[in-house]
């Protein structure tokens, strides 16, 4: 019944608040504290919203919103996995994917496979709103530690090779914005 | 041309970072510290993601996304107004509006009036989509004040009487979360 779904849904917004303290290797724009998960997903969705022109592929940006605001909720329990990280990135999927099980099953039956198969999606990269939001992710990224100075780069010993090579694949979902990297590399 | 309005748009971008520095007066869920316009901004993507069904009337899902995405980006200008601050509710959207003015320019010009157009609906509250995306801003703000203990209400001297008439409106977009609200009061 309702009261109950009712329930289920602000048991998940709650639970899920915790993206809020989930702080993230980069920086806010001004440098001035690390980024937690929740309000970089919010920099993908204004992304979404204002560079949707530059998507490699036509996009429904309606998919492409409701995938980034889902795309990082399993850190809630698995943590922010830094993309220079080969150590981390190598368990990062079965951690994530024990944390989605979880996560995920807080929402009625229909919400919960609903917002599964968004973020299957955006994990796997299989369609062209996923492969735009992917590239959105990695180019926030870029451009946030690139406005504050890449100081996030010096402390992690991150060469312009690396920052090169991890990019690349920008250039299949928005090749405009992988430009637009390569000119600040 | 491609590169001009890329500029723009990513100039728009860095400067609406600034959000994440614009603090709440309530706090996240679990108390810890206050909460900044960014995040709540996705909270607010996120509840309409899994509570659309509560709507008081149908509403367009990808409208009400763009919706909340930016609503509250003239805050990196006007700052946030406490919604139980009457002093500062007074001259509120003069200042908003200055600020809008301002920053939804820095886009390219049909990209200013389509968000202008985004802003303006969400504060005359004139659609469906309007009306529940209002709901849920309450909503939210009541939410997280109560999950964390109501010490925002306490350390701001607000009573359950000015809770509820502050909080009546919710009912106008989405009656169920209304109740919601009630049980908890």
């Amino acid at each position: 019944d309702v009261a109950r779904r009712l329930a289920d849904q602000v048991g998940f917004v709650l639970e899920v608040d915790r993206l809020k303290s989930v702080l993230r290797r980069g920086r806010v724009a001004d440098g001035s504290r690390y980024e937690n998960s929740a309000e970089h997903s919010w920099t993908l969705a204004l992304m979404a919203l204002v560079l949707s022109e530059h998507a490699a592929e036509p996009v429904d940006l309606a998919t492409v919103l409701r995938m980034v605001v889902v795309h990082d909720i399993v850190e809630v329990d698995a943590g922010d996995t830094y993309v220079y990280d080969e150590v981390g990135r190598a368990d990062k999927e079965a951690r994530e994917a024990q944390a989605a099980d979880r996560i995920f099953a807080l929402l009625p039956a229909d919400q919960a496979a609903e917002v599964r198969a968004l973020w299957d999606e955006f994990e796997h990269g299989d369609s062209p709103e996923a492969r735009f939001a992917r590239s959105l992710d990695r180019f926030a990224g870029f451009l946030l530690n690139h406005a504050s100075g890449g100081i996030t780069w010096r402390e992690n010993g991150v060469t312009a090779d690396r920052i090169h090579a991890r990019n690349e694949e920008i250039d299949e979902g928005a090749p405009q914005l992988w430009r637009e990297v390569q000119l600040r590399l």
